[in-house]
């Protein structure tokens, strides 16, 4: 019988010919990915369970990648970056993405930003692999072919030390998007219709293939923009297909080796939608929940006091662009938070020109807030003294992924998690904006 | 009045508002690019009218590649690119991508393989920037919505010394393809089909600028297949316009900054044709002309003695993929030689697996000739002991540019250029093959 992408990634991690949903298996991993949040914490687990002498099970297969708490005087986040630093000395870890001199944070070459993008951005995320991390969104990497899935601290220092994991062979939903894109839907708003169908409950441990015409024209950060979220409908993991277009992402990172795999035409799926995407509309989620869905215009009368342009979910460089192209010649009404997600996404908000114009210029002449350094920043709130960081109960318009209350900040905050076009629109008007008033 | 992008691009690099076709203009040149065939005679002529001693303009902007005759016993092939070596460190170029140990390509870290896809994978091609290279297919940059065209010795020479050159203004046709590309298209068929209806004299001195959804929908090797051929349809360059595929593409390659621009709604084309691809059919050009088409189908009685998947045209890493996946699990009749454009390209061919085999797995089982070294290789003939070259009256298929009498080598040589679907159905075979028969 058949086999899905993820399925057919899990039976060759456990050496198997064929693996079926529900079945335990243990697979070998290809790549641990821990942050300065939970590596602190896997690292104790590890040295408690292994002993502080033992070394790690492969230095080259493990990715340190300091991003949340970064640019914040609190001590107890700057002492967990420390700590990744010693152990990342100690065990000889090949990639870690230190930030020591945080004054200038342009100073430090190592330093890279938000794990999920530069984990893409350093070709680490190659199809076919198993990559695990000690952050919900590492679903973000099955953009490229690859079972890519959030774990605690406790199953990351089981892989420190062993390299393998015991887990249970998640059942495959099937996406399907066809039909051409309108010129005013970026990936978020089919990310979020889609959950919004479905629930935050409605995958819960299975996967969300995305497939169809659409997914196969997209770029590589729109299909992370899907993957990303599927931990927000409660998925264990995203898969899209690797094709031409990612090829040419990974290859341009890594001349590692790889092999895609693909699901079978007799796959067996536990359940097929189709959407025909050239009938949706923009739409955002609602406080507080992201599968609280409504049309960007039915919220027209909501007005807000900021608005968030930032996280692995919406601060890449394409992000940004889409930004942009809403807030060129105009000005934002309320303040407005530009936070890249890597370097990189930084360097290009000051090298790329978009119609005779950096993007920081566009920025900064729509009035926005000059764009910080990338970190996770006040996505998930952080200390107070984060950029962006939401500490008064206001109401926001982000593109960041989750709105759980008190997510970026104080408890009682409403944010409203949209695309970036319709993010640049509403920082236009005030108001939650459809975007196609500017476009 | 609106301009094209090529337009846009002269206009800014004259220092201009607006340019119109036939203008003469003097142009700032980003970066010229030169390799071991006509470099040293472009470095002669700069030594003599500049003067031996005089540094060239910029040495962080001219590349030199070596590329055409390298892997052959040819004293004179090899002393020319002990010239460009000589004269790189004389002026301390910055970007040149020497070989030094012929016997073991692999041991050279700087080499990259064929000027036109190392430009592309070093980011060198950037959209809106001005490339000069002395070889006729510098015009496949031109993918990445940037001017580029190639020129002769003296004129490169001129832009060694003074980073300038005078250039007519082209006037632009434009190719819309829309719709949706049948499974067994690729780019090649496009341009061969296009260059087919206009001749190879039918973009004399123009730009032809590539639109519609369907480039839109390209890869950047796909783009860059349609722009390298316009120069056989004796265009001065070929344009698509940069979107976030390009983005993706260049920014993984290069921090330099760079500036798009576009085609305005009312600018004036010499000539605005159409296709639908949906209704087009795989095609070769038959000899000895690039626009001598036919379909692949009505030359199934052409018998063939080889088949040559190599080139700046037609052998990137996604030109193999598509050969692999006719050749999978099949025997070719014909010796089929594989010749990688570049390094990265040739690396791909051992680490990218296509359906649990490597490229180069499924090649050599299919009975194709071991993938050698990356160059130009047997395309354009070069010394007798290159790999492929034609030294007999022989009958080819190949995904190279062009096929006039003796470019591959002997005179009487017959060669049918064709897309690498079709130039693998066809060493299945044995004779010119449709490659639906394999689809």
């Amino acid at each position: 019988m058949g086999m899905t992408l993820t399925e057919k990634i899990l039976a060759k991690a456990s050496g198997r010919n064929a693996v079926e949903p529900g079945e335990n298996i243990w697979v070998d991993v290809d790549l641990l990915m821990t942050h300065d949040v939970c590596g602190p914490g896997t690292i104790g687990v590890f040295k408690r369970e292994f002993g502080a002498d033992t070394k790690v099970w492969n230095p080259e297969k493990i990715v340190l990648i300091p991003d949340h708490y970064i640019f914040t005087a609190d001590e107890r986040a700057n002492r967990n970056v420390d700590i990744l630093r010693d152990f990342a000395h100690e065990q000889g870890i090949k990639y870690f993405y230190d930030i020591t001199d945080r004054s200038n944070f342009k100073a430090n070459p190592d330093y890279k930003g938000v794990c999920h993008i530069a984990l893409a951005q350093e070709g680490h995320t190659r199809p076919g692999e198993v990559l695990f991390g000690t952050d919900s969104h590492t679903c973000n990497a099955g953009a490229f072919g690859q079972f890519a899935t959030g774990i605690g601290n406790t199953d990351a220092a089981f892989i420190m030390g062993t390299g393998k994991l015991l887990i249970k062979v998640p059942a495959t939903m099937r996406f399907v998007l066809d039909g051409e894109m309108p010129n005013y839907l970026l990936a978020k708003d089919l990310i979020l219709h889609i959950i919004g169908d479905i629930s935050v409950a409605g995958a819960n441990y299975r996967t969300m293939e995305f497939a169809g015409e659409t997914v196969s024209r997209m770029t590589m950060e729109d299909r992370m923009t899907l993957c990303n979220m599927a931990i927000e409908a409660g998925g264990k993991n995203g898969t899209i297909a690797a094709d031409d277009t990612t090829f040419e992402y990974v290859r341009a990172r890594t001349d590692k080796p790889f092999e895609p795999v693909y699901t079978d035409s007799d796959a067996k799926f536990y359940s097929d939608r189709r959407y025909d995407v050239s009938q949706l509309e923009p739409v955002v989620a609602q406080p507080h929940s992201p599968d609280n869905r409504a049309l960007a215009r039915e919220c027209s009368d909501v007005k807000i006091d900021r608005v968030y342009i930032g996280s692995c979910t919406g601060g890449k460089t394409e992000d940004f662009i889409h930004a942009a192209h809403i807030l060129k010649g105009q000005q934002v009404k309320v303040p407005t938070y530009l936070v890249p997600a890597t370097q990189k996404v930084y360097n290009d908000l000051f090298t790329l020109k978009y119609e005779g114009q950096t993007l920081s210029e566009i920025f900064l002449q729509a009035g926005c807030i000059e764009p910080t350094a990338p970190s996770c920043a006040a996505c998930l709130g952080g200390p107070k003294d984060t950029f962006g960081r939401m500490n008064k109960p206001e109401v926001c318009v982000s593109t960041t992924n989750r709105n759980f209350p008190g997510r970026m900040g104080d408890k009682s905050a409403q944010i409203y998690l949209a695309s970036p076009y319709t993010a640049a629109a509403s920082a236009l008007t005030g108001y939650v904006t459809d975007p196609r008033e500017f476009l």
